[in-house]
């Protein structure tokens, strides 16, 4: 079947049979189907939609464009976890070594951040030393050794999503659930692991911010995840306003470690100990309740810290910042933001809040952008609190003192503020497994 | 704004501006916007359409792409047809000189033909001698004395439009309404003629197949036309059987001659005599009907066929044709096809007798294919008529004899059969002006 004929079937509504879908994967990656082919073809998905076995085709043909990285040497306790992406999501940092002071072996390719804030490596990257590249084999040995290796995931991985992905991000097709969820999939299992936990993200800082998209997505890559042969779950979590106070990468790192020392913002808490339970009952099996208790136990008592500094030194990073994160990079610049008017706020735009660490220079809008790892925003307040006029909001760090203004208009307006008290939201709104 | 957020606007079904449409095409002549820009937005013009001032725009965008030509020379006189394409139509060969018998000014810019059948400009390569191109001093000074020019258009006229024809020809994104009105428009618009004549084709054998979307792409050419300060009226017509009996290049000149003769099939001197009334009432006014009786009395009485004469020859063709067909390239080879049951032709999939000529080596699949010029398919029945078993169908033609099985097969597939007497459908099935 020609490119061509492929394109229009998809664009008629009809379902593509696995082989149509593999032909297109393979032509995309042999030249014989070029960008402007795909460019057209997901936008035909973005309106026709996909079955899930269209899904979980195109998802194993990416997957299979690349290197399957086998980690059968870590039995059956190897486990990734993947955030749809969010504003203050620094979750991986805490989960990782959590996880693996509970005996899970935590073996993750993750990426750098394209977008407001930066991704898990950028975070890392703020800690002196930290390699963010090993070979396979030390990558393998040093999650067995020590139950967590974190790196970044090269080129190896899916290329043909890599491609389709950056495609995707310039012809107005990113928000397609069948073509996120394949996007993601493809990558968690060509990466490995035996047991997935997925954090989708939901609301206004979230890809997808509808519950009910949220939800279709999720069950949409669970199920994909278990025709893989995979152990999945996923949990949807709100990103309806920042998660912690810390916006920016050595402020997220160090919001982190003040986790695993067994204090910290609530909220990231919470969600840190229910990811690490998800896992570790997928892992061992057992009740995700009562792993989530053990995993409290591991903050409170120093375990989880203890695992985050063996991790971070493992990988050639100074651990010493688990105890002086003064240690770390510091933006030259602050600037205090306060309250414009006295109120409850009741409505944080966070992908606005995203875009503010963005002018700040915490993310990259193109490839080549550097991040300065200070730069970054620290709320003072969030969604729910009552705020007074002249009360502090947020400070903001950067290098450029230029930012700030730009960056101060950004940030206040996505704030909503209301008279009432405002309803509170779920932290977690459901999991699917 | 960004030519992504250009196509995400599109795709939400929002109208874009006259602006925001000029700036894409000239991001795209320039080469900011890419193909794959151009294919993502091609789709999503397929899902959510154009309103009226984004398809006017779009029209206007594509012919200022490049070189607008000027026909001032002629006056008023300047006429132009354009058929969107169907299997068996020779009609600007008899039209062109009626036209200009009866003092019209046929400057044409014709395309060679891709797809099933040769376009106009391969159907005249057949005449040896002929000049399928002029420069534009000579193009304008023969139209002037003779009253016809007819050559191949380069590459000069509306180039964003050749670039996105082209690429929609791949991305499955040819059969859109407002896109195929811009297209056809722009091209028009371009070439310059003050009074313009569409033949917009309907049925099995058309682009467009049903008669309400032949309707709102005669309506929405004709309005981009009068916003261009053009006279123009577009005919609906059958296209759900061939037009003539012959289908091919050389076949299709000798019907033609036919017609122009005085004689030939019904339905083709019937369509000509219809499109030239409605050209010669556009040029000079007053009512098509009369000028139709005009046209009629030019076929008989050797006017239009005079006027055809001088035009070939002026343009460098052997006009000796005109009395002597068999002047013409022919086929080395023909097989006739017999009708395998008694009953009505109820139905002709006309594009399927196109394809069947396509095997026989009458058209082009690739730019690069070469056409045989004797190659086609000359009709001994078509829809509504009654056959016995047995009875000649049809001969076809080609220099190559292997092609005759795999087209004999294609084309009758084409034919189905019917018991009971089958219902007229119109020739013509309305006038938008």
């Amino acid at each position: 079947m020609r490119i061509t004929d492929i394109i229009e079937k998809k664009k008629r509504g009809y379902r593509l049979s696995p082989e149509e879908i593999d032909n297109l994967i393979d032509a995309y990656m042999s030249g014989d189907a070029a960008d402007y082919h795909m460019a057209a073809f997901a936008m035909a998905v973005y309106f026709q939609g996909m079955e899930a076995s269209e899904t979980a085709a195109l998802t194993m043909a990416m997957a299979h464009s690349g290197h399957m990285l086998d980690l059968s040497a870590l039995g059956d306790l190897s486990v990734d976890k993947h955030s749809t992406g969010g504003v203050g999501d620094k979750t991986t940092l805490i989960v990782a070594p959590l996880v693996a002071s509970l005996g899970g072996c935590v073996a993750k390719m993750s990426g750098r951040g394209l977008g407001h804030t930066g991704g898990t490596i950028d975070k890392l990257s703020a800690i002196t030393g930290y390699k963010t590249a090993l070979d396979e084999e030390a990558f393998i040995r040093q999650a067995s050794t020590y139950g967590i290796a974190v790196v970044q995931a090269g080129g190896v991985f899916a290329p043909a999503d890599s491609r389709l992905y950056a495609l995707r991000d310039v012809t107005a097709t990113v928000d397609s659930i069948p073509l996120i969820a394949s996007s993601v999939m493809s990558k968690k299992i060509a990466a490995g692991a035996h047991n997935i936990v997925l954090d989708v993200k939901t609301g206004s800082g979230a890809l997808v911010k509808t519950l009910s998209d949220s939800r279709l997505l999720a069950e949409t890559m669970v199920q994909i995840g278990k025709d893989a042969g995979r152990n999945i779950a996923a949990l949807i979590t709100d990103m309806d306003t920042p998660l912690g106070f810390a916006v920016g990468n050595t402020l997220e790192v160090e919001e982190a470690v003040a986790v695993l020392g067994g204090s910290g913002p609530e909220d990231l808490q919470e969600i840190c100990v229910c990811l690490a339970g998800e896992m570790l009952a997928l892992v061992h099996g057992g009740d995700p309740m009562q792993w989530r208790d053990r995993a409290r136990v591991s903050l409170s008592d120093g375990r989880a810290m203890e695992f985050f500094q063996r991790w971070i030194q493992a990988q050639g990073g100074d651990a010493r910042i688990a105890e002086n994160t003064s240690l770390l990079p510091h933006a030259k610049h602050s600037m205090e933001i306060f309250a414009p008017a006295t109120g409850y706020i009741a409505h944080m735009d966070t992908q606005r809040v995203g875009h503010t660490s963005l002018l700040l220079g915490a993310g990259r809008s193109k490839k080549e952008d550097i991040i300065q790892p200070g730069a970054g925003i620290l709320l003072a307040a969030k969604r729910g609190d009552r705020v007074l006029q002249g009360d502090l909001l947020a400070t903001l760090y950067s290098d450029d003192k230029d930012a700030f203004a730009s960056a101060e208009e950004e940030l206040l307006s996505a704030f909503v503020f209301a008279d009432a008290p405002v309803v509170d939201v779920p932290l977690i709104y459901e999991t699917i497994r």
